[in-house]
């Protein structure tokens, strides 16, 4: 089973799959983008890129590696136990946020076609505040999603809550203001 | 407005697109892939790949080139003549013959999707046969896809012609074992 860590930037998702990993010995973590050769490689070609890519052109990389990490990590172990760091919801909710002429009926028919026709797992989800996001911001080295700054991220947030109100999959809500420990607890209970 | 060449390898379409190019001399000449630079570095990304890629995968990555092909080349100049060496014809042809689980509704609407939402333009279609393709390919050095064989181009294009049944665009039907001259003035009368 695979459970989907989702929520922008700076909401712990990492630090809490490197705090529960002890405690389920024998999972997979695997992230997307760049859980692959190809997500690795999709990272530097769009980096390396002199002409703006069209935003449709990207979110077809995207769904690219989602795809192959489907067929590669997701797919091959789907009877263990699977930690993903952002996957489908991510992959949606960006896309919205940075209003690609795609609507919500086709973005969700593309993820689906990536992930082998349906939509599998559970999901944990990370929600901030505008507050808190400032105050993490502040204390570690902004990448470039992050540098679009913190009206983009809430933004990105409200679109990931639309679209989990449309997934049908059980979805654990995480306060990211929690301290640390307690979210861990959540989420082991939640998983096993 | 642009024209797709479409057809098999071997059926003379790059050929024709340097016959006719000067009786066009504002024509714009492009090809997919690799009409743009995300087109050549997506090439070299696919063959340096270790693991291979799950044909969705593929398919994802082919439609990223052609929508920024779209965006990047056809779209600007669509008030110009674009010859664009194959387009979604081949895009949605090659991944029926590649047994995608895919079905033909589908390819249709990412395909779309990719070009702006419509498909616009006129179509040259290069049909040939078995014993045509095998007097060719003894001309010339093969590539991976030509290696593939006969059959396979065979199949490739009966998946074309049933494609072009689909679509409701102007289209030019080429015999390829037509002498190369009589060919290249039905093309220009079909332009102009």
């Amino acid at each position: 089973m695979v459970v989907w860590f989702e929520g922008v930037d700076t909401t712990g998702k990492s630090t809490q799959i490197n705090m529960i990993k002890n405690s389920f010995p024998n999972a997979i973590l695997t992230k997307e983008p760049g859980g692959t050769q190809l997500g690795v490689s999709l990272r530097e070609l769009i980096l390396g890129q002199k002409k703006p890519l069209s935003s449709k052109s990207e979110l077809f990389l995207f769904l690219a590696d989602r795809a192959q990490h489907y067929e590669e990590v997701i797919y091959p172990n789907k009877n263990s136990l699977i930690l993903s760091d952002r996957g489908f919801i991510s992959g949606i909710s960006y896309a919205l946020a940075n209003e690609i002429e795609v609507d919500l009926g086709t973005l969700f028919l593309l993820n689906r076609l990536a992930l082998g026709g349906s939509f599998e797992g559970k999901i944990v989800f990370f929600e901030t505040t505008t507050s808190l996001i400032k105050k993490r911001l502040q204390e570690k080295e902004l990448d470039a999603i992050e540098l679009r700054g913190v009206d983009y991220l809430m933004k990105v947030q409200e679109k990931m809550k639309s679209v989990l109100k449309r997934v049908e999959l059980p979805i654990l809500h995480i306060d990211a203001s929690r301290n640390i420990e307690s979210i861990a607890k959540s989420i082991e209970g939640f998983i096993k």
